[in-house]
């Protein structure tokens, strides 16, 4: 069986999501009140159709209470994302995951039954911000709020050595788990692979651990 | 020395990345057309001012380009922020990070010469898309095209098996790097570690390996 999936609002990331779920296989249901935006997802989505989805009627006569999992990407028009909220809850859709503009929204949004609630903008700020702030580190997977998976750029300072000289997990507590050289991927390299310049390290561990094996690697 | 940014358009995600860099420690100017926007921010970042980044004149009194690194974060009015960036570039301002609405906008601000070019909504609309595909992977760091380090939810099919009982190194060509366990991060876990119903398994391999893997559990 497919997984079925109700995308309302086609903005950048409503329309995002439509994409990339229609990409990986799911039937989606498309919605905005803005003929152009459903032209446009004609191509794309399962089915995409106008409708305004605080109408009560309107949700109930699309059936939508049927689908897995509903998302609501309604940005600017904060009341049109809380009554979508409000008549899909009502109705018993199982799976909402709301997009909020703002804390305050978020929290009445959390209140009214949301299940997810996402800020896309906001996560996407701290995420590139983290980036700007420390070069050598590209990318990361947060684990929880003191751990992480980081991404970090071999240099000059440790190119050449192996990680058993470079000796990591004994002075910073961290782990080398993989290494991207160019396409490659080596998962779980040996004790005796030797660091190229250019490598990137796939490190995990405490975040402080981390960014102090960074600093000195910088220095 | 401080790392010193400045960030034009105050939305969520220029705001976002604002307060993230003043929580890492960075210096922000911080700027809006939007007397209100300003105002939030007055209290925020190191400095924020009114001013329309459109306007050279403007530009240069502000002495932007003696920053390490602009944000231009200006979304609805495509025209600003290629004119913003337009004027930033000649100027030579070294790294120009901009956030782009669709693809057309993008190319355009990549011929002009932007550093790196930004897309928050369909980034994390992808990344979302792909969590609520597969209701056991919950995150994802992406290595490569192929390759990612994922967070897998053990079910009851695998927990009470150790790593050495799976062999899922054997199997999948995958391993398992990291194991979250409450707010416990075991990293490099033992071979003969057990797994634990609820435990999320941090995952590195490539991802058609790491999918053949979830699939089985699931079955
Ligand atoms: N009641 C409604 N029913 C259906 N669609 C709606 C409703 N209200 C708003 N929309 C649609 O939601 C879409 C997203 O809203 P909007 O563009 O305001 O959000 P945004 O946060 O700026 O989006 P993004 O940042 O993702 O581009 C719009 O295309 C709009 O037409
Ligand atoms: N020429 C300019 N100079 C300075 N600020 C500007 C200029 N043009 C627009 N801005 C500001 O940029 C900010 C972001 O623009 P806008 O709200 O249209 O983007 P958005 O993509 O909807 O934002 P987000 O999704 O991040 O909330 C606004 O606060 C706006 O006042
Ligand atoms: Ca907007
Ligand atoms: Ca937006
Ligand atoms: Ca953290
Ligand atoms: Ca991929």
């Amino acid at each position: 069986m497919k997984k079925e999936f109700v995308v309302i609002g086609l903005g950048r990331f409503g329309g995002s999501i439509v994409r990339e779920l229609v990409r990986l296989g799911a039937d989606v249901l498309a919605i905005d009140t803005n003929q152009e935006k459903v032209d446009e997802f004609a191509k794309i989505a399962t089915q995409a159709v106008i409708a305004d989805t605080t109408d009560e009627d309107v949700i109930k006569s699309l059936g939508i209470r049927n689908f897995e999992h509903v998302i609501i990407a309604i940005g600017e028009n904060i009341q049109n994302s809380i009554l979508t909220t409000l008549i899909l809850k009502d109705l018993g859709v199982k799976q909402i995951t709301v997009k909020a503009q703002n804390d305050y929204h978020a929290r009445v949004l959390e209140k009214i039954g949301a299940d997810f609630v996402v800020h896309p903008e906001r996560d996407m700020g701290i995420r590139i911000a983290n980036n700007m702030m420390s070069s050598n580190v590209l990318d990361y997977l947060e684990l929880s709020d003191e751990h992480s998976i980081m991404e970090i750029k071999a240099n000059d300072q440790i190119a050449g050595y192996s990680l058993i000289d470079l000796d990591i997990r004994a002075k910073y507590g961290i782990n080398i788990v993989g290494i991207k050289r160019g396409e490659a991927i080596i998962i779980s390299p040996a004790a005796d692979e030797k660091i190229l310049l250019g490598d990137i390290l796939l490190v995990i561990g405490a975040d402080v651990d981390i960014n102090r094996f960074v600093k000195k690697m910088m220095s």
